[in-house]
């Protein structure tokens, strides 16, 4: 890791949030990636004046937006809380089967913007890793000349993954951290593997596991790559803290929960937050 | 946004049309967009002349067209109103389920013609928005380093879309409004949304909404994105109008009016253009 | 128009042909185009020589060649005959649903030769239209930057063409002159137009027009881009005639004839010739 | 042609060979082309060394490799005998309809190995023409710039020529060489035309023609563009050599003959190479 | 081969392994190219750093990782084993019907890494061999620039390749061979050849041939590009080490073995290394 990317990932992991090297991320690119129908749960969320201040009053390690949102709204945040730009984005509309994510921003944006990160999705295994891969490759060299950290959502999609346990199974799960760490990934932002789906999976993941060995498993796979844990899809409360603590204990060096966090309201979105705060809190890394 | 697109965006909102920071304009053109045909109505409209004079005349705030005519028909009108160079486009000949409109000309190609704006169609749901991000983005990055301001058509297409809701549920437009916002856009450009086409739309977008609600929304989708609302193919008088009001209330900054302006009359057209600038006149701002 | 489009229009406007402002060309890429079964009714025909010299005794505007006939025998004839360099081309082997014409030479090639414009066909309504503009685009850039006239072959062609009314209706010939007027053609290149072509063709086209009033609008359509009317394949030569008389009433500023010329006897072609500039002489430009 | 084509060209048909002005190249491209199964009937022909000298021995104009053999046997015998750098190929595994021979070397590359000309494979008439005219554009551009001679194979190919007649047939050939020509080839590599394959080939091919009056057309065809008359797969001695004497009469320049040479036993090669140039030595240009 | 190559060729064959000209790699992309799974017989083998120092201990020339794992684990070993960067490579989750293996780091980033040797994938066969060659080329063209070894892992793959004996085939391997010696390849590595594997070979291949005929035909084919055998798929030792003989036996320059090596336990690994130096050092080469 060369010297902009270790201290602009310092500056994250030890100037804000928790202090103690665990990372807290909140993502906003919903409103590009599913659309506003998002918002709908607590409709003030649709404002990005409402979750940059959440971010902030969270005591969040970073917020993840757009280039679109982050040249409107991160002006009169910056430097409360680190810009991690997303670097590519799609909508949902149109069929996952070929997905890709086209770039619609730059490193050179992030820099000027004064963000502290950049976001890349990959989508594993779709008919369309080639062109991926090599967007994937401008971005990593840039990332890479200009010293910023780079963090990749590595997503299992497409028409093959569905056939082999689908896009949370810990087989495409363990194999999507892998792809972005030898490709290069400073970060990789992964789902919480489900072991339990394991229809038509190489022999390899067609065994019980517990949910703990899964996620250990991936965290090994990333090995030097740090692992970012995703909440995904709202779902119950205790479930959610129950994987945070199991990434964790796996090693992981944080999560990222976005709907999670602002698809309710206010006040219990930061109850929500210290709750899993209190977990970071256990697990601080040297 | 950068002092280059403040600069022109200001002479737009401020030294044109009512010059209260509303916005006005006049596109023209739908002759590559459909084709001569739309010119049937009013046979005088298909010589780009008496358009841009009806647009001096009307007291626009500006007027839209693509480079052809632009090299050819603005000189005589430079400086008595803004030009918005539509840099991309396409005719309406082949099949919309994949629709792309290719770029012909560069945002310098804008500066070296004096306009003060350009405008991009990105057509949000298409399977080709991979291409059309970035091709897009290229045209942002100008824009951004020119300091150009950047209206975005966000038109809703596709086999998806039409599977959805159609192009003008409020769905669709919702979703394209946020995309333009997330994307970068300075201005977005809307059809008005419809509320009542909720087939197989998402569960948000399933229940009962006036059409007030609807454009509510969609501005505040769009956020600090200034926002446009189209007149679309022409229709009555009083349901253009009473769309126009809405739009306004709703908080847009303007609207882009072209058939149902210029299929008609000469002195039609400026009557009409009379009733909507009444409209605009109650909603200055600041 | 710039200065240099305006020195080399007016060169080959003022000083070749009839020098009355009408434009003669002689268009020779066939053998690409169709193969040289084309010289099959006047073999002589397949040696450039014979064509180029042709071109000289009939007193044209300019001859139209691709870059290999361009660079193996305008020499011999250069200065007493302006050049117009076709920069794409392509053989009619594969099916035309998706024409698309590729550029096989560039603007800084005619300028190198001498040549005093560019030709470019541009398929209007194909599914390739946006690898279509794309590549016009870049052609377009290049002719304004080298202030080289550029000559658009405005060509409807097409699944979704053949479907409206095929290449040759009254719809498609507008539709195309427009297309190419929008986009910044200097001169456009239109096939004659067939109101009576009129099976599917939208609203506006589906009533009975004679063929002046069709070529009237096309040529109002393409407003200031000047119109050239092509002859197409041999046809009788009464007919050819009239649609020239037609064309040049409506306001086009020449004919380009080549299969019509070259597809017969020498002397029975220089007998053609003239007579078309009989019809020319009688309509000069200011 | 412009000093270095000349010079490079000269060298090659003056100071090579038979020095009277004919030319005949020894292709040996096949192992990348069909594989090593072309080696079976003489194992010794895998070996480059026995190629390249087997093509000093016989007194060719010139041997045609692939840059990887360029690389590795050339400087063994650089000077004894010119080199033709083929700067595209492809394997024979996938199927033809859509046949594109992706470039794998520059002229530059050319350049630095002493090559004097470069070879293109165009595949006349498949539906990938445009991918082809456009590297092929590259190609000629810098041939151009580097006045290095291009020698275009012009293969018909793909669905459309199989169904016109098939890739040998009088129209393919013929409009193959045509086609080089326009496009600018200095020299055109063409098969022998089959007169006898007429099935739903164009009028002007339907017709009776002996194979003189192919070849002789063909070479007319190309007009100055110098055609080399290949011997494609091996077959009857007396056919061929009549075949190179058609050509000769015709106006070929030269033969390009490869399995037909190396397919058999050492001294048989030279025996069937020395009646080949005593052919050529009846056909001096000056 | 230049002065560049020719020196780091001779680091990585003189100055480590056995020092004797022979060449030993160790491979570890597998964790891209078929996922963690790979990891599951010997788990230890998941952590990167094992490898490395298990090719160290081995005595290996060399070790094969793609970039992500050079940056973050060949630091520790810089200096002690000879780095070969794999510049491309694909996840093993879509189907190879089309395989294309995208290019994820340069040449330049293997300078920077201080690597001997740059590798390749070329899938030999595929429809997607135009993009292949094409991104080959570029590859090759650095390689040269920086004095670079360039090794080719020359694979047969796709529909076509298994409609005619599959990847393995003596035809497929044999072809592949010269392919990539064609193409320029300094090294080229190669599967063991299967001749029984003969269904729908050509005939050149449907005899009946020995293992050493086979592997002696592909070295030949290879001809001055030094070759690596695969150990492929973990098989009975005793197979494997008869492959190994056979094929120095043929010339081979040495030998490359992942799966075989570290998918067993530690010492179990090691002993395996050793029978195969102890063949290696029975060809050393000049």
């Amino acid at each position: 890791m060369n010297t902009g990317k270790k201290t602009r990932l310092n500056r994250i992991l030890r100037q804000y949030g928790l202090g103690n090297g665990t990372a807290f991320f909140l993502p906003y690119d919903q409103g590009l990636e599913h659309g506003p129908r998002d918002f709908a749960p607590n409709p003030a969320a649709s404002d990005p004046r409402y979750v940059v201040k959440l971010a902030v009053e969270g005591g969040f390690n970073g917020i993840v937006v757009q280039i679109g949102l982050a040249e409107k709204f991160y002006w009169d945040y910056a430097g409360e809380i680190p810009l991690v730009l997303k670097l590519n984005g799609k909508t949902d509309i149109p069929p996952d089967a070929r997905a890709l994510s086209p770039v619609n921003a730059s490193v050179e944006d992030a820099v000027r913007l004064g963000a502290d990160a950049v976001g890349y999705t990959l989508y594993v295994g779709t008919p369309a890793q080639e062109a991926d891969f090599e967007q994937y490759r401008r971005v990593r060299d840039d990332a890479h000349r200009l010293g910023m950290p780079l963090i990749v959502w590595a997503y299992p999609r497409g028409e093959a993954i569905e056939a082999k346990g689908g896009k949370d199974s810990f087989y495409a799960v363990d194999y999507a951290a892998r792809t972005a760490s030898e490709l290069g990934a400073d970060v990789v932002k992964v789902n919480f593997p489900h072991p339990e789906k394991r229809t038509d999976v190489p022999a390899a993941y067609a065994e019980e596991f517990t949910s703990q060995q899964a996620i250990d498993a991936v965290v090994r796979s990333a090995n030097r790559t740090l692992v970012l844990v995703s909440g995904g899809t709202k779902a119950g409360d205790e479930a959610m803290l129950e994987k945070a603590r199991e990434s964790m204990e796996a090693g992981a060096t944080g999560l990222i929960f976005g709907r999670n966090v602002w698809q309710r309201e206010h006040d219990e979105s930061l109850r929500f937050v210290a709750a899993l705060r209190e977990i970071l809190a256990k697990y601080p890394s040297a």
